[in-house]
Order: structure tokens, then C-alpha cells, then sequence
């Protein structure tokens, strides 16, 4: 049987999803409490990596099973084995053929900004302090014009190439609140490794005053990593949920 | 001169805000911060205690010091000195005799429960999960009879009486969010010992339907904590702010 969960991780105390001999990881944990649980050597397809440090609401993985047990079984089983900063939020029986990353056809990311004089205590781990006052309206502006279909090379982490970098971005939105907190959305068919964090780099580049919105535009055509800001710490981001 | 602090902090890893010799605590850090600025033995006057693992948004504090230290001063050093577990929000000049705690006017607390089927992973500090579905309107219910002045002595944790039991509640109001988090927000002139977390607990005794709304305002009447629910967990509750 095929099997596919969402899983919501709080990513501080983990060196990122993919298994590693010697660091803790959240695939390494869950494929841990599903080989307790059912004795089987279980290897668990993400729908792609996160990196150390970033968070999940909805992470998906699918994963082969032939113990029997229902997905109640797996859901109840697996939330009692791991710890609480790993949550199974669901699981459900899908097709023998489904695989949890080459049947993504989109993701949601949520990257999280504290701009304030002073930094949170209470949610500082899901979020970036900047001090210094942000433009807005200025980041809005950038932000807007990434919506469609692109070539984002230049938002791409070095030394991990794709054969295509070219993605669709359904949806690129900012929104703030009175507490400061600036959320930015970015729904997209794929990402590219650190896409959301170099972008979000960039972005406030341009909240900075250190880039003109129109300059975001130029750096996105550009194809090229050297034009773009510096990547985002991981703590701001959240993988929000895959879209099947 | 006399200074008033506003301080957020993340209890978690806190026994508690009052000063132990033994453990670590939010007045005793602060304390700790305060000498190593100015050299003096600082006493930090907090508006009230919070028990271990309770948050805060707006605990607030005052504190005499010689040093000629400015307000900006006070609220950056302290903030380079603490863990990042405890921010300072703000600091300001008061006059001589004020207190943080015999000039506070009232308090508001919120107290969150996440009513879903699982936990959630991130926040998870910040709330109590309970599983079985609330009655969230039968709580709403409940809740509202609690405006106006009452003798709130039901709700009064035991070996800790005060000379009055006797409080005004400005405000006793829940809400609830699509993702199954209900929160609970209470103003007060002043809180009893575990008042907020003996309420919480009764409301919830309601909406798991172990008591009907009406026998609410029985409990609260009757002035007696044996008529009361369990005390509900430390870590859903936040001191949000002390009116002056």
C-alpha cells in the first residue's frame, strides 16, 4: 500500500528534512517511528528538501507499506513515536504510481519578517527581526512583478543546478500587520533551492532602500545570482502546504 | 530615578517571573541585567507574579536606579544582555513613588487552547491542545456571566488568599479561528492566584459538556474552588498587557 502524510514541523532543532547518518533530520525521525511501527525498512519520498532551520505547516511525503496497518494506524501511531515539534496532520491511501514530489504540480511558502525596534520573544523562531524600517510599499511593488512564468536563475543557491529553472508563479503577495509583522506568499509550480530566501533577500534590499522596486525586475531577468541580495535566514521560512 | 519596563517574554524555560534562589526566573534575569549595567543591587518591582511556563506580551515593572542611565540606554542594554527568550519592549521615566504594581489599574490575559484533532508543532508552546471537540458556544456562554464585580474566590488557587476576593472584570471574551485555535481574553482591575487557569479550566469542564453554561455562574457564586474545574496548563496563558 501507498500512503501519503502531511506533516507540520517546527524546523529549529533539525538539520533539514533529508536524512543524514550523524544529524537529526525530520525524514530521518519519521522514517525512525515508521520502522518501529511497522518493522518494515520504510523509505519516505518528500515532496522536496527543506533546509536546516526552515519550517513546515503542510510538508507532504509518500512511502510504501506492506504491514497492513490503516491510516488511522499510521496517524495516531507515528504522532505518539515522534516528538512534539513533529506532527502528522494527516494520512491517506493513494495510488501505487503516486509519488509525493513528482506528483507536486505547486507549493505554497510563507517567509515571515519581524520589522520592529525590538525583536519578538514569544513566535521568535518563525520569524526575521529587521530592525531598521522597511519600504513597504516599495517590496510590494517588487514583489508583484514575479508573478507569472520566469527564468529564476538568479534566485538560485549556487552549486545546485536543475536542468530547468524556469517557474511559474501563481501568486507573490506581501501583507503586514500593526505588530510589524510582514508576511511574504509565493505559490509557484516548483522552487528552486533557497528561491524563497534569496528572493526574500532581495526583497528587502529593496525595503532597505538599497535597490529601486523597478531594479527587482532587472535582477530577475538578469539570470544572474551576483545581481541578487543575500538569502534570508531559514528560521523566516515556512513550506505552508503542497498543492496535488 | 524610578523607570518602568515593558517586557514580552517566552516562559518556557522560566520558573516562573519571581525571583529564586535556586532556578532561573524572568525577575531574576533581569535583576541580573540590571546590576551588571549600573553596579547597583537593582530590586525589580514587577505588576504581578506569573507562574512557571506563563508568557507574557506586556509584563510590566519598575525599578529605582542612580546610575543616569538613559531610558534608551536601559532598553537596548538590557535587550544586548537577556536571552532572547526575554525582550524588553520599552522603557520610561516615572515619577518617584510609582509602582508597577500598586499603580496598575488591571490586566489582560488571553489564554489559548488549540481544539484539533492533533496538536499543532509550531506554537505548540504557546497554547494547550486539547483533542475532543469543545462546545465552543456553550463556553462563549459561560463566559459572558463573568462581566461586572463578583467575588471570584471559586476561582482562587488554594493557600494563596488575598484579603479581598472581590474583582471587577472589565472584559470575558473567546474567539475562535478556522484552525481550530480558541482564545480566551479576560480584563480585570486584578486577578486572584491561578484565577485565569481555574476559569479556563472550568470553561472547558463546559464545553466538554461535564457541566452546562448556567452552572457556570453556580460555581462562580458559590465561592468555593472544590465547585470549580482543574487548573488548565501554564503554558496557554499570556499576560498581555497592565493598564495604568
Amino acid at each position: 500500500m501507498n500512503y501519503l502524510i502531511t506533516i507540520e514541523y517546527d524546523g529549529t532543532a533539525y538539520h533539514g528534512w533529508q536524512r543524514q547518518a550523524d544529524a537529526s533530520t525530520i525524514q530521518g525521525e519519521v522514517e525512525k517511528a515508521l520502522r518501529v511501527m511497522t518493522r518494515e525498512k520504510i523509505v519516505l519520498n518528500g515532496s522536496g528538501r527543506t533546509d536546516a532551520g526552515v519550517h513546515a505547516q503542510g510538508q507532504t511525503a509518500s512511502f510504501k507499506s506492506d504491514a497492513g496497518l490503516s491510516t488511522e494506524a499510521f496517524h495516531m501511531g507515528l504522532n505518539s513515536l515522534l516528538k512534539d515539534d513533529i506532527v502528522i496532520r494527516g494520512c491517506r491511501v493513494v495510488g501505487d504510481d503516486f509519488h509525493a514530489r513528482y506528483a507536486a504540480r505547486g507549493k505554497v511558502y510563507r517567509y515571515s519578517i519581524r520589522n520592529a525596534r525590538v525583536p519578538a520573544a514569544i513566535g521568535r523562531q518563525y520569524e526575521w527581526h529587521i530592525r531598521g524600517k522597511l519600504d513597504f510599499y516599495a517590496m510590494q511593488r517588487a514583489a508583484v512583478c514575479m508573478a507569472g512564468r520566469h527564468d529564476f536563475k538568479a534566485f538560485e543557491g549556487v552549486g545546485s543546478p536543475r536542468s530547468s529553472t524556469v517557474r511559474n508563479v501563481v501568486r507573490a503577495e506581501m501583507t503586514r500587520k500593526d505588530n510589524g509583522l510582514v508576511n511574504f506568499t509565493i505559490e509557484a509550480d516548483g522552487f528552486l533551492r533557497y528561491m524563497v530566501r534569496n528572493i526574500v533577500g532581495t526583497l528587502v534590499a529593496v525595503g532597505r532602500s538599497k535597490m529601486e522596486p523597478d531594479q527587482f525586475k532587472d535582477v530577475l531577468m538578469s539570470r544572474d545570482r551576483q545581481n541578487a541580495g543575500a538569502t534570508a535566514p531559514a528560521q523566516g521560512l515556512c513550506l505552508i502546504n503542497v498543492i496535488y
